[in-house]
């Protein structure tokens, strides 16, 4: 039975994934993944943060770049390149299987969900991932150079243009997937975990599906989110670039205003020196750079512990 | 301008294709493929023939095996089959980018004669490869266990089931693509080549196209076909096993009869003891078997001689 259930984006939240996934039982934890940075490229569906956090649990992700697969090879891009065909967006030849069976499949009229709880359990991960909903909702980024479609913006231009605000193209018509609704409605969870992706790309698309926030204030289960930010700096990704172009603090009291009483906890580093306010979430301590799957297990170790302690007065 | 028009299908076909364009000047020869071998797989959509015609005259064909590119990877299908994917259909990490890339400008509407002549030329190929039609003909194999579509019985039932005929799915809505019709009503050519191809899948499903076989005759270039039977034995592939299951001599005097008065001449190997009908088209000896690209170079000499030969008599 689901007990745990974290909200992520790509890299940064599948390290706290990766290490919930290995201290919890078998079948307790669930991950619902942003789709916002879906997108359709060479008439293939992909969708990288449910496939990083895929790749990552079934212990064939390249930890190195962040994205894609370990052991990959590149032929096919290079042949491709050879064709006059888009290169912008890599695409290693194993990495190309899944978005290559994603589409089959949805093309049948598969649901994403049902799509990616095939491929998580043929690749033997004992933890549910859900996509944030089974709809097409599109990340478009508002900046100075128009609005840009959001692999456009984070692959094609790097995150070069300054941001000024984000589109979730679709929110409206969307419904978190049946699984996701299901979790946030039931009386199960022990815990909700924003995990420390960042919040305007990774996390809000899921937030801003329609009666996502009131469904988490209403579940009874303590939410802690883990700030992305330590002293001022993301960890990896473009989240302080952001906060700073958007105006906002950078650093982890930025990270706890954006959450506000959305979040009974926020979990910032030790050695973070923001000035953290005394009103909104509860702050807590913990070391939240994961660089080894030591760090990381003990982080889910750790946010575990917080939930626990906060369970009661939720 | 171009001055040969040759009809083929895969590897034999792609041998000759091969000593022609070698031989010739540059932009002078024209092959038209068989798209009855056509398929949509995984999402994909796959011309074989096209394929091996192109990988051939790029020198980047897997001359072993027939098909696909040679130097291959074979990532792709190792993570497909880790996903549970079907894997009955090799496809290569490189042979993929052009499916990939078909597939997607088909999408957007381009057609698959322009789509072919934009990979020839970047694959800087000088002579011209034309699909037999873009509109969809599907080659279905009628055997004693029902109807097949045609890489279902080629590739997944590796040619097996007694053949008792063929159906060409979608000929009677096909149009002859449209440079294959413009050459075949102008009045340049000097010869038209029928590959030694599979008479049945490979070249009767381009002669079935509405308008070609008459066209063919009226065009006034002579046209020449070389026999892909020697000594009752196909160099490659079902096209003996076929004769043989419905009841045709399996000779090249049975390719003789299958043609008909449709050719001018008859193309068979120095070693041939097929007993030839006096009747019907006329019969001409070269070595037919092409192992080296010297003998590829040599049989395309001998059948353009062949060819001019004939050019004032038709």
């Amino acid at each position: 039975m689901i007990e745990i259930l974290t909200l992520s984006g790509g890299i940064g939240g599948a390290k706290l994934v990766l290490g919930l996934d290995r201290i919890l039982s078998p079948g307790t934890l669930a991950t619902v993944c942003n789709t916002g940075d879906d997108f359709e490229h060479l008439g293939l569906s992909i969708s990288p943060d449910i496939d990083t956090v895929t790749y990552t649990l079934a212990s064939i992700a390249n930890t190195k770049t962040g994205w894609g697969r370990a052991n990959e090879t590149w032929t096919f891009m290079a042949a491709l390149a050879d064709l006059g065909g888009e290169t912008w967006f890599q695409l290693g030849d194993a990495d190309l299987a899944l978005h290559v069976e994603r589409t089959r499949q949805l093309a049948l009229g598969e649901s994403l969900s049902d799509i990616t709880d095939i491929i998580r359990r043929r690749l033997v991960i004992g933890s549910e991932i859900i996509p944030m909903s089974d709809q097409p909702v599109r990340t478009r980024v508002k900046t100075r150079d128009g609005i840009l479609p959001f692999q456009h913006y984070f692959v094609k231009h790097r995150c070069c243009p300054a941001v000024n605000g984000f589109e979730f193209d679709g929110i409206d018509l969307a419904q978190p997937a049946p699984r996701f609704s299901e979790l946030l409605t039931g009386d199960k969870l022990k815990a909700i975990i924003i995990c420390p992706s960042n919040p305007f790309i990774s996390i809000d698309p899921i937030l801003a599906l329609p009666g996502v926030c009131q469904a988490l204030r209403d579940n009874g289960a303590p939410v802690v989110a883990i700030s992305p930010i330590i002293n001022g700096q993301a960890i990896k990704g473009p989240t302080a670039k952001m906060m700073a172009e958007l105006g906002l603090p950078v650093d982890s009291a930025g990270i706890a205003m954006h959450y506000g009483n959305l979040i009974d906890a926020l979990v910032v580093d030790h050695s973070d020196s923001a000035r953290l306010p005394d009103t909104g979430p509860r702050i807590f301590r913990a070391a939240t750079l994961m660089h080894s799957e030591a760090d990381k297990r003990a982080l889910a170790g750790e946010v575990l512990s917080i939930a626990k302690s906060l369970g009661t007065n939720c």
